[in-house]
Parts: C-alpha cells; sequence; structure tokens
C-alpha cells in the first residue's frame, strides 16, 4: 500500500503551482477532466504525487467545496493492490462509503470513496491501477 | 523529496485505529509528545506515514483544531533533503511561514511550516532527518 495522491483544491493551479516550483517540484501533467468539471495538474513527489484541483465551473463537486471550505485538502488517495478485497473488507466491518461500487477512472484506474465519517474526518479514496488487475 | 507523513487529529486514537487495521495497516509506535499535548499512533503506508494525533488536553493545538473543525486532516509534512535550502528559497520567494526558524522535534528531526495561504490552504511542515544532516 501507498499514499497514490492527494488532492488539493485550488481556485488556480497557475498561481499554486509557483509555490510547488519554489520547493523543486515539477507539474508532470496538465488535463481537464471534462465529466468531473475540474482542471487537475499531477506534480509527483517520491512514490505519491500532489494533485491540484481547479473546477472549470462553480457548480461542480470541487467548485462546491471551495466556496464552502476555501482552498484545502479535498482528498487523500490510498493504493492498495487488491482494491475488491478491499471493498469486502471495508464493507464487512461496517465502513460507511459513499458509493459501494468500484468505479472506473479516466485512465483505466479503478476507485471508490469512503465517507468521511468513517476515515477521521478525511474524504478517502481507495485506488488501483488497472495495469495490476490485467497482469 | 517524499510525502513523510499525514498529521490526523481524531478524538481517540482507539477508535481511529479500527479503520486502518481493516485496511490492512498497522499501527508501529505510540507515543506521548508531552510538550506539544499530543498522543500519537504512527502508521506506515508505503514511504510515508500516517500519524494519528489524539489531544491529552483541550487546550493544545489538536485540541484547539479538533474544537474548531472537527477530526480530519491537521497538516501535510514534506520530506527534503536538505531543509536549510529550502528554508532559504521560500524565503526569498515571499512564501508566508508559521515561523522563520527550522526547529528540532523530538527523534532529533529538523522540522519548520509553511503558513496556509502560501500552501493553497493546507498547513504544510517541511521536515528532515537528523541522520541525513550527520551524514
Amino acid at each position: 500500500m501507498k499514499i497514490d495522491h492527494l488532492g488539493i483544491a485550488v481556485n488556480s493551479i497557475d498561481i499554486a503551482r509557483g509555490f510547488y516550483e519554489t520547493l523543486g517540484l515539477r507539474i508532470e501533467r496538465e488535463e481537464t477532466i471534462e465529466h468531473e468539471q475540474v482542471r487537475t495538474a499531477m506534480i509527483p513527489v517520491g512514490e505519491s504525487r500532489i494533485e491540484l484541483l481547479e473546477p472549470t465551473t462553480e457548480n461542480s463537486a470541487v467548485g462546491r467545496f471551495l466556496n464552502k471550505r476555501g482552498e484545502g485538502l479535498h482528498h487523500v488517495a490510498l493504493h492498495v493492490d487488491d482494491i475488491a478485497e478491499t471493498l469486502e473488507a471495508l464493507k464487512s466491518n461496517g465502513v460507511r462509503l459513499v458509493s459501494e461500487k468500484i468505479q472506473v477512472g479516466a485512465g483505466g484506474h479503478l476507485y471508490f470513496f469512503v465517507h468521511p465519517s468513517s476515515a477521521g474526518g478525511m474524504l478517502l479514496e481507495i485506488c488501483q491501477d488497472r495495469e495490476q488487475i490485467q497482469d
């Protein structure tokens, strides 16, 4: 298991990037995820990455988060080796999930979210790269 | 550089640990840091760790955080190779710091905090293991 990424909600990637560049980090990839109405910038940090999330509309999930709470950590993602097994273990222990189904993300990775009420107040994503299941 | 740890403020380590154990993670070390009035539990995750922070008094920094915001992410710590160089780079770029001096933590590690207003709304710790400077 590892920390896959930290999702940080920001008003502007162009403004936020300067701080990370001062730290010596670099944005590796930027993309717009249309169906989530969010622009993302990936900043590798060791085996993990920081994902800056800038809403493309105020009414998106990240846009509403910013309106309510301002900039800051939106979610933490943990990478697991067997997402189906993890989902079953959490369900059978009564952990509250945002959705009980594994979803497929833009790059083909698999994910689901644990509700903050079960994860110490953090929105927690559990994810797995698609490649690993194809092995 | 790597994500050193995520500091999560919780009301009770004994209650919070169950969720992480269900994920297959284990608490490696628990200790009480008297001068910060906090009990901590370290959970290794890949090259990083999750640190559960439980206040020993309501009037501690973590206790006040919990009273104000409830459980959740308290800070993110990035590990750097040369903390003095990082501090100078941030200062010379006008980044707002919580304190402009490098401090020495319980285990001898070095650290300082970047103010959330300069780090996308997150309280960001920059740290370095003591061993690395002694090399």
